[in-house]
C-alpha cells in the first residue's frame, strides 16, 4: 500500500480553487491544511472542508507531516516567504508563480538544492500547457537554439478581436475587462511584463543561465492601431505578441514585442487566449506546443502534474526527478536590442512624387539593409501616398540610421510605427 | 561522480545513426556495442568506431555490463526476441518501434513489470514531438477525452501537395517517392497502417486498457481526388488524414481516416511532413503538440530522451520513473464504424431538375440527420449539377441507409466519397 503524501496549500483563489478540486479525488494526496488570507472571504467551493482553513500559512511550511506545499497565493512578498520556510524545512514545492520563479527563482532553486527538496513550477508559463517537463526530459537531449511564442493570454485575445474587427485598442481592451480576460489595471499583460518573465523562465532552462529580468527589451501591444492589421493582413501577415529567446553566439537575445507573423506560420493562427510556444533545438529542429495558457482548470492540471510527479517518486528515492531540478550559475549577457538583428515592416507616409521610392532604396542600400519589398499603396484624397517596406535582416540601430535619414527627406511626411517580423 | 552507463545499440540504420551521433558526445553515456545485420553493409558514420560493430545482438542484450538496450532494428521479428531477452536479463529498453509496441506491447510491458525495468518509447509515436512523456506526466491528473491528430508524415505531405498543387494521387506519391518521403512499396503509409499503430499506442496510455490493432477501422488516403480537395477549399476545409481515439460512454471509438478540418482549426495547417496530436483531457480542456514526425535526428532526440531519463535515475533508485511504466489489464471494446457519430460531407451528382433538393431533404430528415447546409453548385454541360451536404451528427449507419434511398432517386447520378468532418 502506497502511503498518502500531505499536501499543505497556500492560497484558495482562482487556481488554489481548481487544485483543490481536482486533488480532493486523488487516493495518493492528502490536502491536510489551505491557507487563507481571511477566512470569511473565502469561494464557494462545493464540499470544501471549512476545516482545512487556516489564516496561519506559516503553521502548514513549518509542519513536519506536510510533504508537498504548492503555493498560488502569487507575488513576490509572502510567497517568496513561505517557499523559503517550507524548502527549509525540507519540503518540496509546487508554484504557479512565474512573475516570483523570474525575479528569485535562483536564489530559491538554491535553497531547494541545499536541502535536497524539489521546486517545481510548470504552472508557471503557458497554464495548461506541458513546456517544463518536456523541455527539461523529453528535449534533454537537445541543444536550445530558440524560444518563440505566444505566452500571454489577455493581450492574444484583444490582438486577435483588433484583426478580426479592425477595431481600436481601448474598445476592445475594456471588452476584454467586461469578459473578465484583463485586469481593471491591465499593465502587467498589455505592456508585456507578464510575457516577460515567462521568457525569462524559458530562457534560464533553455541556455542554463541566470536571466536578470530588467535586461528583457519589452514593448507592449497598447500602441498598435486598427491600420496596422489591415496592411499586416494585406501582407500575409497577423500581429502577435511575441516572447524571444535565443542564442547568438553564447549571448542571449530576450525579448518581448509585437512582431508579424507571416500566414502560413502555424503560429499565425494561435487566437484569442490561446497560448503557444515554438521551440528551435538541435537534433529536434522545430516543435510547437500549444493550449490553454491560463485559467483555473488548465493551470490546476500542470500545477497537479508537478504534485503528483513528486508523490510518483517520493517514498521510493531521496533524490527524486533529478532532471527536474534548476541550478544556474552564470549571469546570462542579454544583447541590447539596438545590436539585435531582425526583418522589419515600416509604413511611410509620403508625398506621391517621383523618386521618393528610390531614394528610400538609396538610403537603405547605404546602409547595407537590403529590401525584401518596397511597395507604394494607397494614395489618399489629400495627395499622400502610403509606402510600405519589408526589409531584410539588419541590425536595429542600421534600421533607427536609415529611418532617421529617410525621416529627412523632404517627401516624407510620416514614418508610423516599426513592427519586426518573425522568422521561424 | 557519476558512473557511466552503459548502452547496447540494436540496429544502424536511419535512426540509429541519429542516435549514435547523439549519444556519443553525452559523458553520462557510453555505446559499448552496435549490433548490425552486416558488417560490410553499415553507412558511413564519420569517426564510427568500427570495433563497436557485431552482427551477434544475442551477445548484446544478453552482457551483464549492459544497462540499457536501445532497439531501432524495427519490425515484430528479431526486434521482439531481443528486446524480451534483454527484459528478462535486468535491462531497460528504449524502442522506436511503434508496430512491435502497438501489436505485442503488453506483453513485453508486462515482461518490463515482472523485472522491474522500463521499457520507453517516446520515438514510436509522433517522431521527436514530446508526447508519450507528456501523456504519462504533465497530463498525470487529466481524464483523456479524445486524442485526435496527423501522425504520418508521408501521407501529409502527399495530402499537402494535393491541396497546393491540386493534382492527382499517384501523381504526387510517385514524387513523395523520389523525395524519400514514401516508401517504394507505400501501402504502410498511405493505407493508414503506420498512423493505426500509433493511435493504438496512444490510445492505451489515455484509456489505461489494452487494444486490438484489428478492431481499429482504417482507411487510407489513396482514393482521395483533386476534386475533393477543390471542394474542401470552397467551404473552408483542408482534407487531412487523422487518427482519432475517444472514449464514448466507456467504449472507446479508434481509427484512422481522411477527415475535413476547418481551416479555422491550427491542425488545418499543419502541413508537410509534421505531425500534430489534439490532445482533449479534463482538467486541461485542449492540448496541441506538434513537430517533426519522423526522420534520423528528430526521432534520435526521443529516444535519447528516454536514455537519458533513464540514466537520470539508475544509480538512486531500483523503481525509476514510475510514472512511465505501461500496465493494462483490460481490453477495449472498439465501437464499429457503423455505429459511430459523425458530421459528414457528401457530394452528389444530380440532374439539374426541381425538386431534387427537396427529396433530398426529406430522406435525411426522415432519418434523423440534420443538414448544416445543402448547395448546389455547378451545373456541367451535360446538365449535371453538383449538390453539396454538410450533415450535423448522426451514426454512420443512419447516413448510409440515407444514402442508399437517395441513390434511388431517379435525378441522382452518382454519390462521391463520403469525407467525415473533424470537429476539434
Amino acid at each position: 500500500m502506497k502511503q498518502t503524501v500531505k499536501v499543505g496549500l497556500l492560497g484558495l483563489g482562482t487556481v488554489g480553487g481548481g487544485v483543490y478540486k481536482v486533488l480532493r479525488n486523488n487516493p495518493d494526496v492528502e490536502i491536510v491544511k489551505i491557507a487563507v488570507k481571511d477566512k470569511n472571504e473565502v469561494q464557494e467551493i462545493e464540499g470544501l472542508d471549512k476545516d482545512l482553513l487556516t489564516e496561519d500559512a506559516k503553521i502548514i511550511v513549518t509542519n513536519p507531516d506536510v510533504d508537498i506545499i504548492i503555493e498560488v497565493i502569487g507575488g513576490t512578498g509572502a510567497a517568496y516567504e513561505f517557499i523559503r520556510i517550507a524548502l527549509e524545512n525540507g519540503k518540496h514545492v509546487v508554484t504557479a508563480n512565474k512573475e516570483l520563479i523570474a525575479k528569485r527563482g535562483e536564489e530559491l532553486f538554491e535553497i531547494a538544492r541545499a536541502n535536497n527538496v524539489l521546486l517545481l513550477f510548470e504552472a508557471a508559463v503557458g497554464g495548461g500547457i506541458p513546456i517544463i517537463m518536456p523541455m527539461k526530459m523529453s528535449l534533454a537531449a537537445n541543444k536550445f537554439e530558440r524560444l518563440a511564442g505566444i505566452l500571454n493570454g489577455t493581450t492574444n485575445y484583444i490582438l486577435t478581436k483588433m484583426d478580426q474587427d479592425n477595431a481600436d485598442y481601448q474598445v476592445v481592451l475594456k471588452e476584454a475587462q467586461e469578459l473578465g480576460y484583463a485586469e481593471a489595471n491591465p499593465d502587467g499583460d498589455v505592456l508585456g511584463f507578464d510575457a516577460a518573465y515567462k521568457i525569462a523562465i524559458l530562457a534560464s532552462i533553455a541556455f542554463k543561465k541566470k536571466i536578470n529580468q530588467e535586461d528583457i527589451y519589452r514593448e507592449g501591444i497598447n500602441e498598435l492601431s486598427p491600420i496596422e492589421f489591415k496592411y499586416a493582413n494585406d501582407f500575409g501577415y497577423k500581429i502577435k505578441l511575441i516572447a524571444l529567446a535565443q542564442d547568438v553566439n553564447g549571448k542571449l537575445d530576450v525579448r518581448v514585442h509585437p512582431m508579424l507573423v507571416s500566414t502560413k506560420q502555424p503560429l499565425a493562427h494561435i487566437n484569442n487566449v490561446t497560448n503557444s510556444l515554438v521551440i528551435q533545438a538541435h537534433p529536434v529542429n522545430q516543435i510547437m506546443l500549444t493550449g490553454p495558457g491560463a485559467g483555473e482548470m488548465p493551470t490546476a492540471s500542470s500545477v497537479c502534474a508537478d504534485v503528483l510527479a513528486i508523490v510518483s517518486e517520493i517514498h521510493t528515492t531521496n533524490n527524486l526527478l533529478p532532471e527536474m531540478r534548476s541550478n544556474n550559475t552564470e549571469t546570462a549577457e542579454i544583447i541590447p536590442i539596438e545590436e539585435t538583428v531582425n526583418k522589419y515592416f515600416v509604413r511611410i507616409d509620403a508625398d506621391d512624387t517621383p523618386g521618393v521610392i528610390g531614394a528610400i532604396g538609396n538610403i537603405c542600400s547605404k546602409f547595407g539593409i537590403n529590401l525584401n519589398y518596397i511597395i507604394q499603396k494607397d494614395v489618399s484624397e489629400t495627395g499622400l501616398a502610403t509606402i510600405v517596406i519589408l526589409t531584410g535582416k539588419t541590425q536595429e540601430k542600421s534600421l533607427i540610421a536609415a529611418l532617421n535619414e529617410i525621416n529627412g527627406l523632404s517627401a516624407i511626411k510620416e514614418i508610423h510605427k516599426v513592427i519586426r517580423v518573425m522568422e521561424l
